[in-house]
């Protein structure tokens, strides 16, 4: 229509995200091109679909590197997926440009196809619209059959566990925003975590067999474990683990604020059963993820924070103020 | 993070989208409110998967009604499926909004719950931001193996048709934006074709066993039968249909430009051998859906458009100028 996005603009723009990431993959009968994609399920599998969107001022900074928003918005969806134990396979993007620039879209466009590549997902759809710059991603993959793993599983006597070490890409992202200081040693590395979050994805497929329970951590440690727990019924003790660098560099009190209500790691919080720790241990090593023991859930209900072996639980926000 | 969305503003949102979209329809398994949503392709199936955006200033005017974008951002997804045959099942909804109004967002999820009730769509993934208002749908259905219709399928002699008119909601368009006057016995019904447009969701999915190839229009006819004739590797001759009370009311000129290079129909353009001439007039009449036939394919490239028997290409784009 006359009030329409250029079709020779929104063409060329699809163009070079097909080109850069719309390789034909696995179970790719139809990729872009057509009014819709056409792609098959493996037998045996359920269809697993997450969606997420990032938008200036809110997920990243006005002069974020094209290429840490390429990355970013496919890896918070390839976390989603991780976090149910599913495969990743095919991904829509909707990316909205204030205006054509051929240099951004090549760096955005490159870094969503290197991160795709990497996990065989293909682009299967792509529509690019003129207004202030924004993307959502819709990321396709599937499970076994009954094989998914939700965050209601999570039962008394549980392990609760967490890979990496939440709190490093807030740190990140308060750095870039001059709330923090960026002059000591880890700032790239924060830096770094925030910008291009290395999402667990193998890691979370084998752990799809072991793990009981199990939640991506995007809004802080508080909130997605309260998550976790009010969608099992249960309750938990946590103790706060060695907070490392973060402690190092931003103090006691920042570093657990950053640890309980950072957010944007894409590390996974899960639980299991007595019975998989060596399994835990065994895929970890094997992943070269580090996975820590936090804690234990508990019948009753409420959330426990130790730190230090001293209760801060009257420090956090209450879990039940977060949770869906 | 702390820069992020409010989680508390977010939640309400999604709690609304679910409460008024998120029914748990066929083969959903866990919807909204997990990292991702489990749902079942039926056995013998293929995926089909579709996104299309809708932004302030380039596809809604800023006064526009709640209801419609909530309508249109999921009509105009249903209309891509069914110009593949396809059956719809599930959409993930990302919704950039600039601040919580209660108000809008009961409208605009009214009028999405009521389409996607309509058609059996369940809402399986929410994603809400703060931003400028802008709404992204990917919706997912589905196509007996091998089944879905392409644009590509297009061969000699096959003929050429249209449902409806396109046109009518590039008119509606045009006056709300004040550039067509509005005080025409129509005007109301233009306006509703743009704000309320009914994508031929039924009629599409019976079509698939007929038709050789298909289009929905969405950026006018010349663009998008110029698509399907390039992606099918032939050309066609095409008499323009009775352009009807848009011709009354805008004079010719206007009407043609309408039909031609309006867009926002979602109307389906297809093609299909002669032999199907009596079963695409049943199906017609079953969906009480009007179908003009408009021409026929040609082996040589070019689309040659004719109007009261005139031939009228020369005052058309030609084709190869839209074509992705």
């Amino acid at each position: 229509m006359s009030g329409a996005t250029n079709p020779l603009t929104e063409i060329n723009v699809i163009d070079i995200l097909r080109q850069r990431c719309g390789g034909a993959g696995a179970g790719v009968m139809l990729g872009i091109g057509d009014d819709a994609a056409v792609t098959q399920v493996p037998a045996g599998c359920e269809l697993v679909t997450a969606v997420d969107a990032l938008v200036e001022g809110t997920h990243f900074l006005p002069d974020a590197p094209p290429g840490s928003i390429g990355h970013r918005c496919l890896a918070v969806n390839l976390s989603d997926l991780a976090a149910m134990g599913a495969t990743p396979h095919w991904a829509t993007l909707s990316l909205s440009l204030p205006a054509p620039d051929r240099a951004w879209l090549m760096a955005f466009a490159d870094a969503f196809g290197r991160l795709a590549e990497g996990h065989n997902v293909s682009l299967i759809g792509g529509d690019t619209v003129r207004g202030p710059l924004a993307v959502s991603v819709t990321l396709l993959g599937t499970v076994p059959k009954g094989a998914a793993v939700s965050r209601s599983g999570a039962a008394a006597e549980d392990r609760i566990y967490v890979t990496g070490l939440p709190g490093r890409a807030a740190a990140g992202w308060r750095q870039g925003a001059g709330k923090l200081p960026a002059d000591m040693s880890m700032a790239e590395l924060y830096r770094q975590c925030f910008e291009y979050p290395v999402p667990r994805v193998r890691f979370g497929i084998e752990l799809a067999q072991l793990a009981s329970a199990m939640i991506d951590v995007s809004d802080g440690m508080a909130p997605d474990l309260g998550r976790l727990l009010k969608a099992s019924g249960v309750g938990a003790v946590v103790d706060i683990p060695d907070l490392g660098c973060l402690q190092q560099d931003f103090g006691i009190a920042t570093a657990r604020d950053l640890f309980l209500a950072g957010g944007e790691d894409y590390e996974l919080c899960f639980t299991a059963p007595a019975a998989a720790d060596n399994g835990i241990a065994e895929l970890a090593k094997r992943c070269d993820v580090p996975v820590a023991r936090i804690g234990t859930v508990t019948a009753a209900n409420g959330l426990r924070w130790r730190h230090n072996g001293v209760d801060i639980s009257g420090d956090v926000p209450a879990f039940e103020h977060f949770v869906a």
